[in-house]
C-alpha cells in the first residue's frame, strides 16, 4: 500500500547522502500522507547503499507499525509529534549534519547573519534546552518531539522549518520529505556560514530587520516573485 | 536570436556548480553583447541540472525582456544597472558562495594578504553597506546596483572585478562570464585563505605594496610577462 | 592461510582511503583469529592503490612473521600490545586522519559534546601522554602499545574504543577491523565537531551524564532497541 | 630530447590538480636532468586539462629555453637558483595550496607539532621575509630563488624540503618532480592540523625532540625501518 509514499520517502532519504548530510545511518526522512494519517519512514540502522523503497516502514499516529518487516527509525516517536502538532508540514527530517550539529552540541541558536538564511527561515534558528533527566528516562524520542511543538506553540512553525536540539543535533520539515531535505541543506550552508561570519568578525550583529522582511516575502507569500509563478 | 550568447551564458552558469560556488540555484551569470545592447541571464529559480541553452533569458538595457519563457534572475535590476556604468565588463556574476559570503555576512571588506589575490584583484575586496529600508522597500534589486556603481564611480572597476554587499553575497565581473565565473572562484579562493590567515595570525597586516604591484602587472597591463603572449 | 582473515582485512584496510581517514600510506588495519592467535596486517609503506588480499602480513602475538612477502606495518608492535590486553577486540585501526590528529597535537582530550560522540563512546575521549625519551629509544611502538593498555587496565575499552597518543594520532579498535574502521569514522566526525563546537560557544560544556547514558545504551548492551535486532 | 623527462614533469604537474593543491594554473612542478644539466618545467598559464607531455618547456640552468613552443612557468627563475645551489635535488613544485598560503600569508613558520610532521620534514618549516622594494623591482622571482638558497646555505635543505615566502606560498623540492609533489601533499596535511591544531590548543606547545627524532629517523637515513628496504 501507499507505494508513492514510501518510493518518495526512499528517495529524499537517498537525498542526505547525497548532499553530504550523513555519516552512516546518522539520519532519516519521513512523509505523511494526510487522508490516510500514514506516514512512511526510514528503518532503524539500515545503510543507506543496502536501503530499497520497500524497506520503508509504514505507521500511523498513533505509534502503530501498519507496514513493513523493519523496525522504524528510533526517532519515529519525534516525528509522530511533529506530525500531530503541526498540520500544515508533510515531511520532516532528522540528520546529524556535522556544522548545524555543532550549533546543537554549543547550545546556541543560529542567528540570522544574511539573505541566505532570510530566503528560507525567517529569524534566528532556535536551539531547544537538553530534555530532564526525568523526561530522558520516561520517553527519550516522544518527550523531544513534545519540546519542539511546545516551543512552536505560539510560533509560525511554517516560517521556521527548523530547530536545533541542544547536545543532539537538528530537525527540519517541511510540505513533503523533498523539502524538508532542501530545508536540512539549508541549515547545514547557513550554520556553516555564521561560525565562519563570526570567526571573521566576533562583533558582528545580525542583519536588519528590512533586509530579512524582503529577502523572506521575496520567496514567500501572495507577494513573492522569485522563481517561476 | 543571439545563440551563441545564449550558449556561453549557459555554459558559463554551468561552471558554477562544477567550482562549488552554488548550492540549489543560489547564483547567475549573465552576459552582454555589446552591439545591441542585449544581455542573457539565467532563469530565476530554475535548478542547474535542468538548465539548457535555450532557457537563457535575453534583456535589453532598460529591463524589457526581449526573448525567454521564463522570468529572468531576480537580481536582473543589478545586472542591467552594472552593464549600465561599467562600459567595459561584458559579463557578471552573483553567488552564495560560503566564504564570500561569510565575510559579506561579517561586514568586512577582505584584505590583501598576498599575491594570490594580488593576481587578480587590486586592493583590498570591497564591502559596501547595507541598502537603507527605503532603499530595500522601493527598489531592492536596482539599488544594490546602483550602490556598487557609486562606489566605483571614482574607481576602477576593472582592477578590482568583485564586491561583497553587507549581509547579502559577493558579485564579480569581468570581460564575459566565464572571466566572471574565472573572478568568482579566485574571490572564494582569496576569502577562504584571508580567514584562515586571521586565524593563524590575529596581527597579520596586508602585504606590502610593492609586492602587490608586482603581482597585478605580471599579469594585466601593457608590461604583463605572465601566460603566453 | 587464514585467507578470508587477509580478505577481510584487506577490505578494511581499503575502507580508509574511501572514508578520507588517510594520506598516501599514513594508517592500517590489523584484525585478529582468536583461535589460532594469529593476526593479519597492512605491511609497511605499500601504497593503498597497489594493495591486494595477498599482500597482508600474518603475524602471532608473539611478534614472528607467519606468512608475507613484505615487512609488516611499523606500527605492529602496537597492535600486538592491544591485541594481548583486550581480549575482546578483534581488529584495530592506525590513522593519521586529521581531525583526530590535530586533537592529538594539541594534547586533549575530546569532551563529549552530544549524542553523535556518545552514541560510540562512553565519555571523553582519553589523549594519553607523549613516550619519555628511554621509552621512545628503547621500543618506541611496543611502548605506545603498553602505555595505552596500561591506561585502560581498570577501565572499560569496549565502551571507550579509542584513544589518541600526544602528539602522534588515533588507535581505534572494534569486534573485527570493519568495526574498527566504522569506530574511526565516527572519532574523525567527533573530533570535526568538538572542534567546531568550542569555537562556536568557547565556553561549551560536556553533555549531562543522563543524555550520554540514554544515547550509549540505546545503542548497546542488553536494553538497547537502535537497528534492527 | 628528453621525452622521459619531459613526461615525468607532465605526470608530476597532473598530480597537483588530483591531490586538490591547485585552482586554475596556480602551481608547477620541474625536474632536472643533472647529466644534462636540463630541467623540463610546465608553461605558463597553460590550463592542466589541455596540458600534454610535448608542452613541457625544457630550460638549460643559465636560463635560456632548450626546447618548447611556450613560455616556460614565470617561476622559472626561481626553480632555476634551487637547481643551482641545491645539487642533491631533482625537482621542484611551487602551488598555492591553501593552508600552506595561509601560514604564508600570515607569516609564520610552521611548527612541528607531531609525528605526521615529524616522518617528512625535520623541525618547523621556515617562513622566509618578504623581498624588498629593490630586489622585487630588480629581479622578482631570480631574487625569490635566492633568498632561499641564501636562507639554507648553512642548513640541511634535504631535512626540510619545504618553505614558505611570506605574502606568497611554498615551494617544496625532492629527489625528482614526483617525490617534490609528495613533500607539497604533505605540507598541505601538516599546514592544515597545525591551524586546527592552535585553534584546540592556543597554548600548544611543539613536539618534544626526541620523538621527532625517531619518527625522522624511522623513515630516513641508515637506521630507517620503515616501508620495505
Amino acid at each position: 500500500m501507499l507505494e508513492e509514499l514510501k518510493k518518495a520517502v526512499y528517495e529524499a532519504n537517498m537525498l542526505l547522502p547525497k548532499y553530504g548530510l550523513v555519516t552512516f545511518t546518522w539520519g532519516n526522512v519521513s512523509q505523511i500522507d494526510r487522508e490516510s494519517g500514514i506516514f512512511a519512514i526510514k528503518p532503524s540502522g539500515v545503510d543507506y547503499d543496502k536501503l530499497t523503497p520497500e524497506d520503508m516502514v509504514l505507521m500511523d499516529l498513533n505509534g502503530n507499525k501498519v507496514e513493513g518487516r523493519y523496525n522504524p527509525s528510533s526517532d519515529t516517536p519525534t516525528h509522530l509529534e511533529l506530525y500531530r502538532a503541526f498540520q500544515n508540514i508533510g515531511g520532516i527530517v532528522h540528520t546529524h549534519s556535522s556544522w548545524a550539529t555543532s550549533w546543537a552540541q554549543a547550545g546556541r541558536g543560529i542567528p540570522c547573519y544574511g539573505t541566505t538564511h532570510a530566503d528560507y527561515m525567517y529569524g534566528e534558528i532556535p536551539c531547544l534546552r537538553c530534555l530532564t533527566k526525568e523526561e530522558i528516562e520516561e520517553a527519550y524520542e516522544k518527550n523531544t518531539g513534545l519540546l519542539i511543538t511546545d516551543y512552536f506553540k505560539d510560533k509560525d512553525y511554517e516560517a521556521m522549518p527548523a530547530v536545533l536540539c541542544k547536545n543532539h543535533g537538528p530537525f527540519t520539515w517541511g510540505k513533503d520529505g523533498h523539502e524538508a531535505v532542501h530545508n536540512a541543506v539549508v541549515l547545514e550552508e547557513v550554520a556553516k556560514m555564521a561560525a565562519r561570519c563570526e570567526s571573521i568578525n566576533p562583533d558582528v550583529k545580525p542583519a536588519p530587520q528590512e533586509l530579512l522582511d524582503k529577502h523572506y516575502y521575496r520567496k514567500h507569500g501572495k507577494d513573492a516573485y522569485y522563481g517561476q509563478r
